[in-house]
């Protein structure tokens, strides 16, 4: 019986063109990050379940898709989970692999494992799909393609150079201008709390600092008193809210409010390492720029945060983001591994580079030519010159059967195929092709050789 | 907690090389995709349940991955089968989507839910990983990929001599010469089974046929026996057992065999249009074969039948296959829409790659120089020169830290990066580079512009 096809809320068919436009922006992210010297690596779509979970917090345990063991998986599960209908107990018994739901722990996990393969330090990208059950919605979907760039086994700040100059390269290629790399530093934020006496508020203080943007000033405020800082605090920090000015200019302010935390002056030396460095190679199109607000997932980042926005034009959060990290493969076993890693938002770059119609014309372009069908002799004569286009680098298609040339000439059209040929029994007889090009309607009767030049 | 990591038995880890090498194969077979204007499309990794059960046979029911539901999944299960701890029957409800088994099923359903945005006749191309919870062993995984190309909506027999094109193409770039491309027709089997009259029992005569290789003659008129088929009927056909010689003396043994029955004579004209248009645009590397014992999925194929045999000195099964269907997306509701497709296996593929040592050198090729880290003012040198460099397409990276010469030599070495660069106090005040050659280890101290034209 027939179906009416769909496909699970969240996820995505991808037509020929989507399919295109996608690979564009994955073709130049890798060609930068080959360039940097990142070198490729996949992992399973599916972990062991004890690899994953945990890793994510309680949220995000309850995000992993879980797979349900084969065969007759209820077996061995607990009596009372399936008496009580407890869901939460019964899974730990029915489902033993879970979707990878990152690509950060797999990773981790990766560098363990193989830790006797690989030279230290470790540059490596992996593109590959994700998944998370959260409530499908514009712009988030429960399929979805991350693409990361990390390095461990090292503290250089030479990577965060690196790191910056990569999402330049990238941005640049991809024709996206005055993006944003906005830079912060945890040792920064860990000063704050240090001068007012708050360590152990770190990240109810940065949570709310964090929303600056979007609350204001008076809104951080009340939310920090709220959260038990008190208003003496806020007021010998307040500083903060009216650094302004030139990347200087703000490292400027910062000296003055942290001078009394060791930590928070380490951070503004980095942070000053990494400027001054840019400032010798200047970035090509991107701007670097310091935000002292920037948190992102803190209780991960040791070192610097990033963030990229899109150009302010474009209404679209961040486009990527990444920072340091002092012990990713800790939970594993592996301590005292270093490193950094930045990922790009794969979907949200699609969607500026369509509003800024970004996407170069020849993304869409597959078929160059059809060859018109008139039947058996004629294709044989169409196959033979195709043969000679395709070994010479033109995608070219021969109309698979003798319809009408009406039909023929549409599907051309519809495909954005630019040019069909025309070879019938005289064109054969001559040897020559009558090429035509579809928008102009310009006809041309030419040799073979002709043909591909003209096609090349 | 430190667990040890492991992946789910029938799952892999891809190294860096192995990566290059996959895509080594990959880029060369879309490449061909392209050229023959197949265009690609994606599909979710996870499909509703029902479109993927009931496709697949009983065994493939049991093979599908399911996906636990999320939340409370036990909320709607049904008592009696949780009393009864029947997992066939509670996997209705805890479950709605399954992964990925195939690639055929989802570009079916892809084609009908999708019918009014595609022309037809529609070439599309798809390499997307599928998940089988099949028992793994040597050469058998639970994760891997499918390289399929299809063209629906066409009955021309100009696709079969295309796809026979399309395979002699892709295995000849990749070097793998001496492939045979053997070719059978449904109807060729279906007149065997006319003219003995035993339509009815087509599918046992056609597994035992299929066996020829294996079990010889005595061996499959034996299953044939057992089967039911009289040894009459055997000995009318027997002369299918001393098919020998050519494409053509093949052919016009067949026609003595089949003369009584339209079907199969029908088949031979099929054979001989396709065999007479190679034979016009002749293969480069591939052999076309003809084999009447070729089978794969008959309850499937309509027409021609594929499969790719690799060189006889490789022992390895079949590295490609694929046939004629007159209707897939009847499943979906959409009827009469014959197509046909082939797939590439990609495993063997890279196994018989690896035996005959086919994969390039470049494969493995990354970062082409490592400048040595002498500390931080040689490092910016270094960085500004890398920039110059990678602008060129050079890769190029700086060792992160400044430690000690010989760690980083050998990171150099273990690498297989080929140059390294040392560049002190001497050469940034000359404004030279000190080229390392790691295998002959000769130097030279040259300028950035004989650096940029040596490396590229």
């Amino acid at each position: 019986m027939a179906q009416k096809p769909s496909i699970p809320k969240g996820t995505r068919d991808f037509s020929p063109e989507e399919v295109a436009k996608r690979n564009y922006i994955f073709d130049i992210i890798k060609t930068q990050f080959k360039s940097f010297g990142f070198q490729p690596i996949e992992t399973p779509s599916f972990e062991n379940s004890s690899t994953l979970m945990g890793k994510y917090g309680e949220e995000g345990d309850r995000l992993i898709f879980k797979i349900l063991n084969s065969g007759d998986y209820l077996k061995k599960a607990d009596a009372k989970a399936l008496e009580l209908k407890d869901s939460t107990a019964l899974t730990y018994f029915v489902s033993e692999k879970a979707l990878r739901y990152d690509l950060t722990v797999p990773f981790a996990r990766y560098v363990v494992q193989h830790q006797n393969e690989i030279e230290f330090p470790f540059k490596r990208y992996q593109i590959q799909p994700v998944w998370r059950a959260d409530r499908p919605q514009k712009g988030r979907f429960r399929e979805f393609f991350q693409c990361d760039a990390d390095v461990v086994g090292s503290d250089s700040l030479w990577q965060e150079v690196e790191f910056i100059q990569l999402y330049d390269a990238v941005f640049t290629q991809l024709g996206l201008e005055d993006v944003t790399i906005k830079i912060n530093n945890r040792k920064i934020l860990s000063g704050f709390a240090e001068v007012i006496g708050e360590q152990d508020r770190l990240i109810d203080f940065t949570v709310a600092l964090d929303k600056l943007d979007k609350i204001g000033e008076a809104g951080v405020r009340k939310e920090m008193l709220d959260k038990g800082i008190s208003e003496k605090a806020i007021d010998k920090i307040s500083p903060i809210f009216d650094l302004k000015g030139s990347f200087a200019e703000k490292v400027s302010g910062l000296q003055t409010i942290l001078e009394s935390s060791e930590t928070g002056m380490k951070g503004i030396e980095e942070l000053q390492f990494i400027q001054n460095a840019v400032a010798e190679m200047p970035l090509k199109t991107a701007t670097l720029d310091l935000d002292v607000t920037l948190a992102r997932g803190l209780n991960y980042y040791t070192g610097a945060i990033f963030e990229v926005a899109a150009p302010e034009k474009v209404k679209m959060g961040s486009i990527g983001g990444g920072g340091r990290y002092d012990d990713l493969t800790g939970i594993f076993g592996l301590k005292n591994m270093s490193g950094m890693g930045i990922s790009f938002g794969l979907d949200r770059i699609y969607l500026v580079l369509e509003e800024l119609d970004l996407f170069p014309e020849t993304v869409r372009e597959n078929t160059k030519v059809l060859f018109i069908n008139f039947g058996d002799k004629e294709s044989l004569y169409a196959m033979k010159s195709i043969r000679s286009l395709r070994n010479a680098g033109i995608t070219a298609e021969l109309y698979p059967d003798s319809s009408k040339m009406g039909k023929q000439m549409k599907y051309a059209d519809k495909r954005d195929i630019p040019f069909v040929i025309l070879a019938g029994e005289e064109e054969i007889e001559q040897q020559t092709f009558t090429l035509k090009h579809m928008k102009s309607g310009e006809q041309d009767t030419i040799s073979l050789e002709d043909l591909v030049s003209k096609l090349s």
